[in-house]
């Protein structure tokens, strides 16, 4: 059930059977010379979707923005400061919890992305127990980050080795071209990829990674793949949110 | 050409040609008993994705959540604060401006947007001004309201007449069922509807506009009228984005 | 009855009457060559005493400062952002509503200033509601923009037909006339005007508005018309007033 | 010569003589039975427009609400947060120094507004650095209290000994009689005062200081006073302003 | 009682005999070319957990960087802006006051945090009072500052005179002497000192005081000198503090 | 080297050496029974000066409140909420990046304040990048938590098995009580604790965890296993800063 397709009568109902809901967060970003600037919300999305029809949960709108300071040396990556997007998650909150809702599962695509979020948490439960509503102190909150699926992770070695690399990788490529085969890219890139430094300011990241690949071979991702990532993370994520919703 | 379907080479080489950039915004609030919560993210997406093709204009992601705190006492609104709305706009503006993009084209679908956006525009362009950024004179945006295109106006008058109201209104209803034809809603509403209020806080707007609509009779709306608000959005909408582009 | 003139104990006995207060809000910016900097605020602080005297209304201090920040490429302008501008209507209506105040009423001579307050009126609506204040549903905010009542619009129209133009106005010079005729000033200037230019930076303002003008000739303003224009605001303020007053 | 009433030219032309601006700044809050709100920033205004004659400086508008929020749980009280305030100073001076203005000085007419007020002046001073303004290293604010001029405490001293107070004093309610003689108010009052307690929350203040008054006895005020303390309070600023001015 | 060294239940057993906490503030700052950066801390410390022995008072962790803005132009120093450090100390107190303390006793080593952090108790206060926490309205602040005590500045009159100056003074500099004995300093420096200059931006005041000094000799300092201090300060503070404990 | 006790000039001389410096961070929250309330920054403390000794390094104050804002329902805990630790981040480097540090090394006692941490550094690298200050590029940023140095998670593995749990560990007690022999704390606790709850908001904290330990046991610490903790993390993290330090 995604939210923006359905009516407030609609989640009215489902609130009296849940007070769970899912939402993707993505990024947009460089994701070196061949991966999609959303490819973080395109993951996030099109599992969270999956996920959510799986769970008959309802489905957020995609956060598709996100905390990507160190990308926007690169033309197309726009970015929230951590200090706007921790407004952003208590203003999505506040609205929901007072609705009823108490359990926010964030199907999460890109790893910038989790410290903010994880700040926000903190600061949007003090924040609802400061408004003393009258649920605040069932709020929780979880962060589901889908490359880090076990089964996501462990096929990704298996595929990539080594040069799955941490950004642009092979692995998330792979799941843009399954969800958008209409949008796979071409371009050429060095075999060489920097790999293995800190991130620390756009200027230097941009230095560091010429291309914005993070030492991954995106070359290697198919389509193929990427179904099988999809599929992996769904299952994967389904129970993890069933756990959530059911744990006290 | 879509920003998150696209590459950050696509991007550099798209800025050789053009700074300009369209962005959707929308809202994710009721709409009534009938229409979709995500209806003004869906038609401002739906038209801005057209308007840049028919342009040859970048699209970014789609702002799905706005300024809709007045909607936040039916379950299922999400609201950004203004304030919040106005860092957000801060941050995106910011990271493209530094990319090279100086004209923002937001098309956006809720009313209750067009106050912060322009207090965002202000605010940014100052901001933009005191980084000291090369091109921060040149930056441009406006809000293109898509409901408020003369022709779409005209043909919501000849169709519904005083029927179309001011919220959940049948042409956005309407255009909301051509995109997505799946997710047409059917529910009983009174024949009385709330109207003619002003807009105040979320409560009081609850007590005069019982079950959401503003005055509009969304029973009208077919997802044929949705074909025609459509393209007549989109055309008009393509002519407004191309005389921003060129004027100085 | 003017706030800074009364006492405490008279706001006390006034509140049992009434919880309706006026504002008036203007601007400090640069207007052409002959307008005052006060302009804005001169002209919505005389309307609002008046109509303070003709509604037995209370009338707060005067906004002197609003935002203005695309004039600031001319000395002597001073400009809030419109954040900080939201967070000074918060401050101004939680200490109000906390005494009992509900209705605020903002008689308005700025364009600039309308977005803005707009936002800010969403923002502390919602902020009253979170702080749980007994009568927070009831406040009601409104701007009224004087220049902008139709009985004005039409003298103005009929008087300087185009050369009215949208800033440093005729009509708004004449009423500055009408109430302060010591500090009226002559200043050549050109024939020539910028007109029809969007408003984005204010560097860029200062462009193409080179002498502060917007599309006008303030040489026609006469204090005879300021006078004119004077009492049609408020008659018709003082209408809107008691309309916006007696609403539910 | 008054901002308001002076055209942008003119404030260019005046610059070229003097970089200084004198603020009135004052505060909307009860004032004691027969204090007027507007009491603190009446006096500081007046006195400002005389200094600003005297020394042929240039006076902004004046800045009629500060920080009082401890006067907030008496009925028409209106106070901005010291946070927002501090924005608000940082506003007028980033307009006012890109223009030219280096030396601020604020003729105050509020004890509350004192802390505040110099947390603002460090915070825009970094703030003006970091703009890397080309004069912000010149930048200078100062806060002139009328009320501690050597020579107003003095008269205030000689007039009402004990009975002067430290809110809602006779020394201020005399400058006001002065400058409103049709404002003049008579209420019974206990003569029985609260005195020597500290500051701290709004309701705490309310319990200690039932009528307002804080040790004083605003019935030995007369317009008679209010003028010799006027002319006292010009005279010293005058002196205080042309010495700020004239410091390196 | 420290509250480091303390755990919670013995806290929570605390509470029950009183509600009073005294918090150590300080800077991080050049103190000259002989006094310590931590010179402010180190006093406001020492001084503090005396006090807190002799009046079996919990002292809080030191506030060891504050509100040197002016000082930033010497490597070394650290500062918060004001309105950073308004929303720590509203924080500090948020957390206290919902666990029952109420009176807020902060011994001061730096004359800049005295405005700010009297605007912070008052934005506090308010704060409190609109979170609703029951004991919001009995809270107090009170700023101690151990230099400004009478019988600290009379013998720094007496040893001192006029090198006691303002900054680096001759005192504070005895005083961490005492408290560290091993890292008493030598440093050529002029006997020329800057003197008598207002405080404006860092930049200037590194123009006007070049090694720091204010006016002080602090070569005057000795390790006896700064444990009379310490005595007369902790002992006019611990009265300092009951006084302030058991007033309503 | 410890900034507190050294000089202005001192600095002005390392900086010639080194542009690194180190900050122990820590917390002031419930660390159960016997934990002492500022175990987390104790333990940062003793260590941070332990490393700096080692390597040269200058250390700055402790930052002993910050983000705790989940063991706020237990009395004596301080938190800062996320976005008020980001801003002191943030003008902690700004001051000390326009002096000419550029690596910063934060060593940390808390768990709950590395998400906020990381968030701060993203926000600040940008930052002083907006500020076009010259060696903003340079700047670098790194958490190093004590408690999880591969050789102490060993050590407490070993010694502790399962009963380390993971809040108020006997390890931290360890450490504290070798710091603090005279603070070693006896308390009765149930040999039954909460473990395995995810963290959410204070009073849900509370009730999960209900004397503050989170599956620990800490009457297994002794003052002779906080000495080879201490002397671990020492080695441990003198290697890692110099690492930090020399990598380009």
């Amino acid at each position: 059930m995604l939210l923006h397709l359905s009516t407030w009568q609609e989640v009215e109902a489902y609130l009296k059977q849940s007070q769970g809901i899912i939402f993707p967060i993505g990024s947009t970003e460089q994701h070196g010379p061949t991966g999609l600037i959303g490819t973080d919300a395109i993951c996030a999305e099109a599992i969270a979707h999956a996920v959510g029809e799986a769970t008959q949960a309802i489905v957020g709108p995609t956060i598709n923005v996100g905390m990507a300071l160190h990308h926007t040396a690169f033309p197309g990556t726009i970015s929230l400061r951590p200090s706007t997007l921790i407004q952003v998650v208590r203003d999505y909150l506040t609205s929901l919890v007072k609705a009823g809702f108490t359990k926010f599962y964030f199907i999460n695509g890109h790893g910038g992305n989790i410290a903010t979020l994880k700040a926000a948490f903190s600061e949007t439960y003090a924040h609802l127990e400061d408004l003393q509503i009258s649920n605040a102190q069932l709020v929780q909150c979880q962060v589901a980050n889908w490359f880090m699926c076990s089964s996501v992770y462990q096929l990704a070695k298996e595929l990539y080795g080594d040069q799955e690399g941490s950004h642009a990788t092979p692995s998330e490529v792979a799941l843009t071209q399954y969800v958008y085969p209409e949008a796979i890219k071409q371009a050429p890139f060095s075999p060489e990829v920097g790999t293995g430094h800190k991130i620390y300011s756009a200027a230097d990241f941009r230095v560091r990674y010429p291309d914005g690949r993070m030492g991954s071979n995106p070359a290697l991702a198919t389509p193929e793949h990427g179904k099988q990532f999809y599929e992996l993370a769904v299952k994967e994520l389904s129970n993890g949110y069933l756990e959530f919703l059911n744990a006290e």
